[in-house]
């Protein structure tokens, strides 16, 4: 399968992402509460891919409840609640439930041209960022810093970030990717290691808190991210850690690309403020996987995103061409 | 045992870094490869804790060798090589080999007043920091901020940054302390939160690219870390990610402080720029104890330590007080 998430008859079929890097296996969901378990555990994750699952939740509940519209919409409103920082799993909830009058193959229809149409916006979106760095950074070949996973693992079937680094990659202009491991999931490790891997772009992966240091090093010519949640002015919500790139970019004068689909934006928001942030269990921390690394009993903060604010971001990169830019 | 390492009856004693938290025990060394080995593999680290193993490894060399000195010199100088970075690892083989012309018993003499040394120095470094964080900082209770371990397992007997914690612990003025996890070796999780745990300070863990958010967010008053070399000027190498820190912290107005024996300051060393930066391998990044948590052949960018400015830094504090300070 070459698509992270699909529909195959009356389930979701989803690449397991807590399998990767050791297998590369996909699971059959064929009900809304394993989904939704699958979302929280992060079996799928990434903005666009939950775009992709909201819309395709709804199809599975749409079909499970025939016409009981009231038992559809409940499991959809579970569903969009799954996780509460990312916008596109609740915009694509509710983009599949404005279809439910249809019934549930006009729900499924819907979900099926969303995950087409988040190909084709991430390839344009990684297409105008591609062309952005190219005008921004003068040297070649470039070295790219990016953080957390934002390839087709994170979508459909193309990425955001990374979708950036595969067009500058297929025109020669990639020296290397340095690639954040992303505690406390390692999806820099895992997913993006793995991604890279597969394309043949070299890379080193790099502890999270040495990404300052490879840019005060002069490592890095430009630092790519995608986001979780963009506010109507431009502030982004996006994998912890993010705001500590954008610090450190700031500082050292290089450019700072958000990459993601228009879908991200939230424009009921006017700035990152107020985005609510989730906070992940303490055995993220504690336990890497059943051995336990932390003291018993040991508190902990872990929050799954952070907020850039807009002054520290060169651009925010849609598939509309540059939505916000500041510095 | 108290002491994280001493000298018992013809071997240095450590407690094993490498099996705590689950086990608290200790080794006992009787060659000079045996401690260049577990100074290699971290089984004892610290700024502090290495001068004293760098003297009490000379010991070991000049009861083993007796009056072959050129033998005694060849060993210390292997020991002082085991780990680039870190100039106490030097500074103490070279002042218990200044004592060879006195027998084993002279270098024995002189390892076991600079471990009591140690621990004076510390405890006068960390008085003195904890006088200019309540100077500076006018919250109460404070939320203080650090990173790695700079308690007593990175010294022999009382910790740096750790022991500033400890001071205003005692005296009621820590309401809670946010310990990164400190990756690859996770040094703040196993050792920094047991040593916290014990001593019944309240804290929470925190992946390290959630500092400067935490920083942002108003979480933290003060950042204290210690120090692996201090240049003549003031900039700090100190465990990778130390750099970000300062940089949220500076970005946010909160200080920040170093604190460190003066024998982690090299006089001859004018700026940080000429650090030698210890490059680890790629097994810290690519395994967690036996798991592979990331692809097969991945390359890494994986240094232990990084170099702070002294621009960013608040006050660099020994037991002689401020040496150093900037912003």
């Amino acid at each position: 399968m070459r698509r992270t998430i699909d529909w195959d008859a009356g389930a979701v079929v989803i690449v397991d992402q807590c399998a990767l890097p050791a297998t590369y296996r996909t699971l059959r969901l064929t009900g809304v509460d394993e989904l939704i378990d699958a979302i929280r555990r992060l079996a799928v994750r990434g903005a666009p891919a939950l775009g992709a699952a909201g819309a395709l939740g709804v199809a599975l509940a749409a079909f499970r409840h025939g016409g009981d519209h009231a038992a559809v919409r409940a499991d959809a409103e579970r569903l969009a609640a799954a996780r509460p920082t990312a916008v596109n799993l609740r915009w694509g909830v509710r983009r599949a439930l404005a279809r439910l009058d249809g019934g549930a193959d006009a729900v499924l229809a819907e979900a099926r041209s969303m995950l087409a149409e988040d190909e084709r916006v991430n390839r344009a979106a990684s297409q105008h960022a591609a062309g952005l760095v190219l005008h921004r950074c003068p040297r070649r070949p470039l070295r790219v810093l990016t953080h957390c996973n934002t390839g087709r693992l994170a979508a459909v079937g193309w990425g955001t970030a990374l979708g950036t680094v595969w067009h500058l990659h297929a025109d020669g202009h990639v020296e290397y990717v340095l690639a954040d491991e992303t505690r406390p999931l390692l999806q820099g490790a895992r997913l993006t290691a793995w991604e890279l891997a597969e394309a043949g772009v070299p890379y080193r992966l790099l502890p999270d808190s040495a990404a300052a240091s490879a840019i005060a090093r002069g490592l890095v010519d430009v630092v790519l991210v995608g986001a979780d949640r963009v506010a109507a002015n431009g502030d982004v919500a996006n994998k912890v850690g993010t705001y500590g790139l954008a610090l450190a970019a700031a500082r050292h004068g290089i450019p700072f690309v958000v990459v993601a689909p228009e879908s991200t934006v939230d424009k009921e928001l006017a700035t990152g403020e107020a985005i609510v942030i989730e906070e992940r269990g303490a055995d993220e921390l504690t336990h890497i996987g059943d051995r336990r690394v932390a003291p018993d009993g040991a508190a902990v903060f872990n929050p799954a995103f952070d907020v850039t604010p807009v002054e520290l971001i060169t651009a925010v990169v849609t598939e509309h061409g540059v939505f916000a830019e500041a510095r």
